[in-house]
């Protein structure tokens, strides 16, 4: 439940600023790309150390860091582009809110990139980091494969307009693919809870409220990734910080406008998960319902007869019907009396 | 559930600003008609390409699109208008929320037209996009039939002072009908949860409980679209992005309340949904209740009558009673006697 | 439900600013009524025209129509005030939301007259217009009998001091009279809920549940007729439109004192609602298992004790304690045993 | 439910300002008493009527007055201090919500001083009101027996630094006595609720879930009176609002402290309802359940028992079995073993 | 519930101002440690008293009280310090909330230490107060063993880099231990928290419910000390109260983030305690809807056998079935016939 602040409580001991990895190491060994491009051409410096990296006038500097268990080499990073210890210690404590942060020199953003495993039902997140200098983005992945090869394939392939803009558009970009890759994560989460709702329609178990209560909690999980979204997108599309030039602004508003939407996304599949419990209840009442009315039915008709019978069963020596020609057939036909009465009283509360 | 966020995992990897046409084709050929018109006179061109758009200053020029599919012919009305590609990529992704966006030279809002099958009781909603310039609007539809046409037929016919006024007003009778056509699919979609409550009234049952599950979906869908027209209908109520001239503004104001009055009915609709649940889960538990009473009644009356008719079943040999001449009638006293006090009992108990 | 937006969607094809009155016709034949005052005295026009309405500079100037469907007087009277076209539409359209709205010359108030049945339980609504201009009143009532007749006679009988002040204090006094006019209905309104808690507290019925349901139907209704009225008060109270003049901010601030806790009583009414449907469904859980315990008393002790009588009412040739002499009273005895330790049980779980 | 709205419909009709007691009268004859003090001394003027009220720059003015009932005394000490007359409507009407409200020479507050009565579990509520001027204190008490005998003690007694500071300070003192007596509210409301828990927690049953609902109607009751206190306390703890002197401002914020601190516990109180009346839904499902069981284990043994009796207790001629020698013992040993196949199935399903 | 008010109530008769400790006391005699530091150096002064507190230019002080009952101790440090008495009797009233309040010469902040004991599941809470000076920093702490010591053993080893600042960092310092031991205790009170998941997937029992109760009573105390957080930290972090030097910013706002984790991570404790309250009433219903199914089938297939036998059971002379040979088995086959058509009837609903 609470995995997102695992490790926190062992790490409080030290001072700030210390760099400690906290998260799983999803890369064997953690690298940094430097990668400068413009309108003219482009060159990739991999396997790249602190020296590689040296911003200059007229090209855009992408430094891209993946993994992040190599603390040696991030504060290196760190120290060439002059990032803040607290800044640091956030990149490599990968447990972070979304959130943006403005200092003198350089913007700093932190997303999430959610994973869903269809298997489990389970949700998973990695952290990005990603920091916007004057000419230059450095990005903190913390695995191999993450929607910035996408970014990474435009700039390669000179795609739309990525080549001939500045750093801040190559953010925007960066900030766009990780918005966008949540659509897919929630059409897939989407899914699995129409399969859950499936199940409550034919037939609520205690099987299909389990899967409910997991679903809600993967909802928990996911709000608290998505909801700080808001505020991160809300800074950036003001985009009063003087780190986003005029003509990135309608593409930031754009990317606004998406992280809206996966909001209204996951509001949807909450409310939706909610309205699915109460059917649930409330098809639980209703055959709780039906099973007593079939119970109710039964005993109603058949213990007054079995009583009637029981009377006739009984040895007093001096019981007068008994000797009677027709008393048989006469109990029989008073049976049936009082079962048709007791049917015809149930058909008429719509029992039956 | 997630309609409203299909297809943009297809399209994440394509870079931003690429025209992509996502919803359904509701016309078969696309066609643009531009049509100019002031206290004068009006002149229409149909099947107009962009060749045909050349705003004038003394005229109100309204190009008018239906059907989003053709790419080709939106992109160079678009360039013709100066329009952003990122404004122009809203425009074909049908999915957008209802928003309202200032460029430097124009005004970008979009609305969404709803439509309720009652059939199906099913809400669909369409895209509509309009741009607003210095004297001249553009609007992007998706269907053949909408709310605008009441629009053309008022200039055609000169009704009301649409005539004489400019391309803000032209703005604002489009807003305006596009806002009232909710009011329509509010009463179709109001009454058909007051066909629901007529079943939870009479006689709740697992199938009311699930159309009231469908109902609530839909609400969520409804609530989804029709909440940001609140933030629209103010920005352009507050009257203070200097697209709309000063004598516009009471007309706005009516559009904004209008958008409250829309807002207040999906609101109570919500909550009669919600009641209407409690009532369900509520009569339910009626029910049970008053099906487990005649159940206990005719258990707890008839069972121990038939346990002293067993008594006297018994073959013991020395069973004095048995010989008594006035035995059995004194036993069917008994019985009486028993059934009485808890017929007795149960009236007390208010259960019968 | 949803009568408040009845009639718009017919009238959406009609060109804004066209004036179609919407609602019951709630007197015979509308009509003005012009009444001129002062410290001096007064005079009173009845059946007036708009050739009466000549507001002058030391004389406060009350025009009074009542009855909304006479259109061509609304039209000439509207005229000779200078009111606009949207106003008059939103005069004679009587389903506006409680606002107030700022004009160039005047201030706008809508505010809505709130009646209760008590034999129906039903809660229905008028509208009320006021414009507020300099030195000049004019109030659109739907009906002959409102809380403004308490104000017309106050100046008619020189009570208070209302006949000293300006067309600020005229219109202050009549939205306080409105205001106030509420805690009538919802005191009525919260006894009809009280008698509804009898009910629920003495016999959760059905019947009480649907009662509860209608109650809570009304409160929705309550509730989108006073929530907007905060937002009218405080608008007012804040006196810096520089329609009211400084001596009349006491008042103001008094007004919106009223309508906070008209406010307040609606809050406690509902959570009181709320409660009492959570009471309701406690109580029938309560009655269910009350019903159960005594069903499951009897026939646990009765079922074991039939038992034994059937087991001795085989008729095997065999079965030796059949010829005991005391084999009879030493079953009964055992009856009586197996009773006694089940009644213990019951006893020991507190059902008995 | 909504006593503090009764008594208003009644004098809707009287024009505003006019002065009418609303409210029990808890004192038999109201008086005035006026205290002036300073760091020299102390004079107190019992019975004191207008003319003894007459601030001066070097004393602290104290003005008390208790009942309010008596129109006249008020209306001529309210002349004396230009007290407008709708603040005097307001201290008479005693159902105000607690209020601050600035006029150009005084600051006027309303509070509320609660009372709790534990033999009936009822709190109910009587008004304070206070204004504040330049150099001196009014207050209008209902009853004899307030917190502000504290005030005054501290003045008499010169305990504290009340003596040394102006009428701020002694305002401060009265709010802060004012807030403080909530506390032991609070503590014997509480302490009801917890009586309600151990009930709740050892047996739920009707008469708990009654208390439970009348104890939500306190907390209603109880929220609509301090929900109010923070914007008071809030106003005057910002301390801009010039009556009061900088030195008293640090006393203002520990009064807004235990306001907020009042308004935790009412919070707390609520919520602990709330999870009472949960947990009370859910022992009855649990009981119903346990109750079920009983009955179902009971019902499922010895129904097929008594079965297989009836089959040996008919009366066919031909029937092999009942000749047999051991047929009696064979049957009673098959009766043992259906009933250990079926304690066995229950204690597997964890029944038993 | 309400110890967070204990004991007010009885002090509120006292004047403001007046030095009253409120809590336990947690150590046996309270003491004073002074503590001068720079960059040089650091010197100790154990069993301070109020003339060793003498802040100089070029050194941090850090006074740091341990036990609040000594009251002369603190009150003559605090003369000495110049703090404020309402400041005193906040730090002595150990019940504060979490609050953050600006004086002419200092800032002062009350934060509480919370402790969870496994055992019992019981959240406790401790106050500490902190004032912040022009080089010099108090802290008043309840017990002896605080995240406090984690910083002085900072200071004395010399690690970090809280040596070479000021006492703005100190201050930054001590709040950062003080919210991240917050994670320890939110990890151990999740991990109780999925204790009772286990018990509710595995067998909801009326005690998983009374401990989810008990768990939802510590959630509401858990909240009440961690909500006046957010207002504390953003206090803090927006930087502008002059107490922090801009260097210290960046620390400041990494509190304010681990501060919005911890309400995240308690807000997720709620979400899920309360889906597992919805857990555990569906598994009820589901429960007693297992508990019918298995009744009504038995009573309903063996109800009507057991009626057949008994009809063969009574004692008609004229019973022409009982002659005929054939007649006990053909009843067999008839009972059998009736239970076959049963229980395909119970499959067919599922129930089998
Ligand atoms: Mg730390
Ligand atoms: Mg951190
Ligand atoms: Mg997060
Ligand atoms: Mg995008
Ligand atoms: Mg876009
Ligand atoms: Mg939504
Ligand atoms: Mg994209
Ligand atoms: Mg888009
Ligand atoms: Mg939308
Ligand atoms: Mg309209
Ligand atoms: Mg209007
Ligand atoms: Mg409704
Ligand atoms: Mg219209
Ligand atoms: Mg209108
Ligand atoms: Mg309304
Ligand atoms: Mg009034
Ligand atoms: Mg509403
Ligand atoms: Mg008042
Ligand atoms: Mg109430
Ligand atoms: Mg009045
Ligand atoms: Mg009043
Ligand atoms: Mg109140
Ligand atoms: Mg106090
Ligand atoms: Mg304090
Ligand atoms: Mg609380
Ligand atoms: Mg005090
Ligand atoms: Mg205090
Ligand atoms: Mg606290
Ligand atoms: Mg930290
Ligand atoms: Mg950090
Ligand atoms: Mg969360």
């Amino acid at each position: 439940m609470l995995d997102f602040i695992k490790g926190w409580s062992r790490r409080a001991a030290l001072p700030p600023g210390s760099l400690v990895h906290v998260g799983r190491r999803r890369v064997q060994t953690p690298s940094a790309t430097v990668t400068y491009y413009n309108g003219q051409g482009r060159r990739v410096v991999e396997n790249a150390g602190p020296g590689d990296v040296a911003p200059v006038a007229d090209e855009v500097c992408w430094l891209r860091v993946r993994g992040l268990h190599d603390l040696e080499l991030i504060r290196g990073l760190g120290q060439r582009l002059n990032l803040h210890p607290m800044l640091l210690e956030d990149v490599v404590e990968a447990t972070q809110r979304p959130k943006v942060e403005e200092f003198a020199d350089y913007l700093f953003v932190v997303l999430r990139l959610l994973r869903f495993d269809q298997q489990t039902a389970v949700i998973s997140e990695e952290q990005l980091s990603l920091v916007l200098g004057r000419g230059w983005v450095a990005t903190f992945e913390e695995s191999d494969d993450t929607p910035l090869d996408l970014v990474a394939q435009r700039i390669a392939q000179r795609r739309g307009r990525i080549a001939e803009m500045g750093a801040d558009y190559l953010a925007y970009a960066i900030i766009d693919v990780m918005i966008d890759s949540n659509f897919g994560v929630l059409e897939a989460f989407g899914e699995s809870l129409d399969a859950i709702e499936d199940q409550v329609l034919a037939n609520p178990s205690e099987a299909s409220a389990k899967a409910l209560y997991h679903f809600k909690g993967q909802i928990i999980h996911l709000r608290r990734v998505l909801w700080p979204l808001r505020e991160v997108v809300n800074f950036i599309a003001r985009g009063d910080s003087g780190f986003f030039s005029q003509p990135v602004w309608p593409f930031l508003r754009d990317v606004a406008d998406h992280a809206l939407h996966v909001l209204d996304a996951a509001d949807a599949i909450r409310e939706q998960a909610t309205g699915l419990m109460e059917l649930h209840l409330g098809a639980l009442g209703n055959r709780t319902n039906e099973v007593m009315k079939v119970l109710t039915i039964m005993a109603s008709i058949f213990i007054p007869l079995t009583f009637i019978a029981g009377v006739y069963g009984m040895n007093f020596e001096y019981m007068p019907e008994l000797r009677l020609h027709y008393g048989y057939p006469a109990v029989l036909a008073a049976m049936a009396a009082v079962a048709a009465g007791l049917i015809i009283y149930f058909r008429h509360k719509k029992w039956l």
